[in-house]
């Protein structure tokens, strides 16, 4: 069967499903994220058989170690996708929820039904807990979901399906409810894309050749951010004992996450203090400076930033560095720089806080506070599938209310149009 | 200068003037759009002689007579379009609200503020009040707008864009916040299309075929619906009065628009008495009907509806009528052959009203109301820009809410993450 036939079929098959999914009760959904989790743990031998066959793949081509670290899936991987989807069990659900209620003139009662968006496609690199992550946020939000995980990590990725299917089926949830591309070839992604008429969304989570060649080739729409090019803005009058935690914080961290600090932002009045005092929390770190002509002659054992710095997301210990002569220019170069992701202003200032939050248009803007907080746990929404830098539908972290849409709901007793 | 080098400047002109009208307050938005609406007023005559160039090209081209009525541009026309500018300064801005905080328990206080989307493009064909009405409601909810109208009407909508610039230029407003393409080549729109750095959502609104031609060659997300196959389905204990004037109004109060009845489902119950009393009042207003095998064995003058009926939008003074032997029937052939427009129930029993509203996966769900409400006035949203049957972004009418949407604003007091 070729490889177009093989993906209409699941899509079709998902949509067919996603009308069971949507009309399922809490309980059964939470049974079988919990079967899930139980089938998880008892097969965890054969996940971890079934995973080394990837991990020698992935050796004899030659993969970094970073990558095969990614592959690998350990006790402790195990135990992790088990707890992620009993944490989804304990969120609340958010299918069925009525809100907005108004009484219209002619006495229509009008609502809004939050529902499943349907279908939804995943596409991913090698790391195979996300198949477990995913697929728990989408059935919990009542759809179907279709997952195209990395080609190395086939074998892992087969093994992780037949524990599913046969956990909805125990639970008595449509098999077809979570599907795992069995196909290697890239084909499938292409395949998957063009299945407008059966999928309502596809995300895709990885590098930013990925996510472009999915955006460029799907006629579905896509959720996804390309990357985080993250500022924290020190202002006149940060408290800059605020400022030195937050910075360093947002950088070093965790420096490879899109919502970790790429470039540093430093008032003219305050530079003079502040950056010799984060030069060497940095240095201590092993954070690399890169600092515009004024950083430079402050802090001379900084490298010179060149103009391809402030665009870039470094996701390593190398930090640009820039002194700016007012929030303005603070606002304006993150504007022109940043890529609508994660930016925070440290202020002791009333008017230059509320402005900060107004005027910058990133998916999450702070006052006085780490960029690191990009992030559903964080943000109070569970679990999150990603984070959306683009407006439509989302824009920030996407926990399970983000899976779905709403419809009207009308209530009458025999209107018409006049 | 070539096609893409024009458009290419009007997005990126747009994205610069969608930065100042997103903090643009409210008060100015308002004067700006009733600015608009005195100098329609004051420059009828002239909008009509440019109007009857464009009239003048339509009859030399050989369009339909109804073509030519919906390009034309009355003194009815400009009083519409001036009073639709007063509605929309009327109705409440929804940008800058702040709404669903919480306190997380490290002390930050998280919140959703709504924003503008930024720019937004609208591809439209003949009706140029559709350029006024566009206008006002992107501008309104704080973006900058682009519009294509047909080249059919080029100079009533220079005349419009002039008259726009000059108002929004008083009011203090940039120029650039609305512009309308002065370029008649169709590849004008392909160069908007492809504008995905600088326009955020793409708005198509005309016939089917101009529809599938954005989406196909959009890298810019879609909002639009092909076609709206709406369906009543009157249950086995229906008030047979009610359902007889909801089917009624549904069918016949505007045959042509998108959200008018056309395929009524009956129960077989039912059939027997609500069949002949309906087609009595059906052939009064020059319905035709065509009907499945059973409907027609009740109605030996109704014609035989084929396999293409189902799925079809008549838009026009056309019913398909089908005997369902039940709900799920009913619920069945709406998921099959319906367009996620609107459908709605007359009944009287609390179960069906309520597993219809649920099952029903429609943007607008109705019981004991007439298909005619899914628009925005109607439902209580002002003005609509469209409906969507889409489920990304917005599912349904979409009034000034639907152009805006949510980031994420933090305030904290030195928090870090752990």
């Amino acid at each position: 069967m070729s490889v177009e036939i093989t993906i209409a079929e699941m899509a079709k098959s998902a949509r067919i499903a996603s009308r069971d999914m949507a009309k399922c009760p809490t309980a059964k959904k939470n049974e079988a994220l919990l079967t899930i989790a139980g089938e998880l743990k008892r097969q965890a031998e054969y996940i971890k058989e079934e995973n080394k066959k990837d991990l020698a793949g992935a050796k004899e081509a030659g993969l970094s170690a970073a990558f095969i670290d990614r592959l690998a899936i350990k006790d402790a991987t195990i135990k992790s996708m088990a707890n992620g989807l009993a944490e989804v069990s304990a969120l609340e659900d958010p299918v069925g929820s009525i809100c907005r209620t108004l009484i219209r003139p002619n006495g229509i009662e009008v609502s809004r039904m939050r529902i499943p968006l349907g279908v939804i496609g995943i596409i991913y690199e090698s790391r195979p807990n996300v198949t477990i992550d995913a697929a728990a946020l989408c059935l919990k939000a009542g759809n179907a979901v279709i997952l195209r995980g990395g080609s190395e990590a086939y074998y892992s990725n087969m093994a992780l399906s037949g524990i599913i299917k046969k956990a909805l089926s125990a639970s008595g949830l449509p098999e077809e409810a979570v599907q795992i591309v069995p196909v290697r070839e890239r084909s499938a992604v292409n395949a998957l894309l063009s299945q407008e008429e059966y999928i309502d969304l596809i995300i895709p989570r990885g590098g930013e050749s990925l996510i472009r060649f999915v955006v460029e080739n799907s006629r579905i729409p896509v959720l996804k951010h390309y990357k985080g090019v993250c500022h924290v803005y020190v202002d006149e009058d940060a408290d800059l004992e605020m400022a030195r935690r937050i910075c360093f914080n947002a950088k070093v961290q965790r420096p490879g996450v899109c919502n970790a600090m790429e470039t540093m932002l430093v008032h003219k009045a305050a530079a003079k203090d502040f950056l010799p005092l984060m030069a060497k929390e940095f240095s201590g770190a092993g954070v690399e400076i890169r600092g515009c002509p004024e950083t430079c002659s402050i802090l001379p054992s900084a490298k010179k930033a060149t103009e391809e710095d402030w665009p870039t997301e470094f996701l390593d210990l190398i930090l640009a560095v820039k002194v700016v002569s007012d929030m303005d220019e603070a606002i304006k170069h993150v504007a022109e720089y940043g890529s609508n992701h994660t930016d925070a202003i440290v202020t002791s200032d009333y008017n230059r806080a509320r402005r900060f939050l107004r005027e910058v248009d990133s998916s999450v803007v702070l006052v006085n506070a780490s960029t690191r907080f990009n992030d559903g746990g964080e943000l109070g929404l569970g679990a999150e599938i990603g984070i959306s830098t683009s407006k439509l539908h989302a824009f920030g972290p996407m926990g399970l209310e983000e899976l779905t849409t709403t419809k009207f709901i009308v209530s009458g007793n025999g209107q018409i149009r006049e």
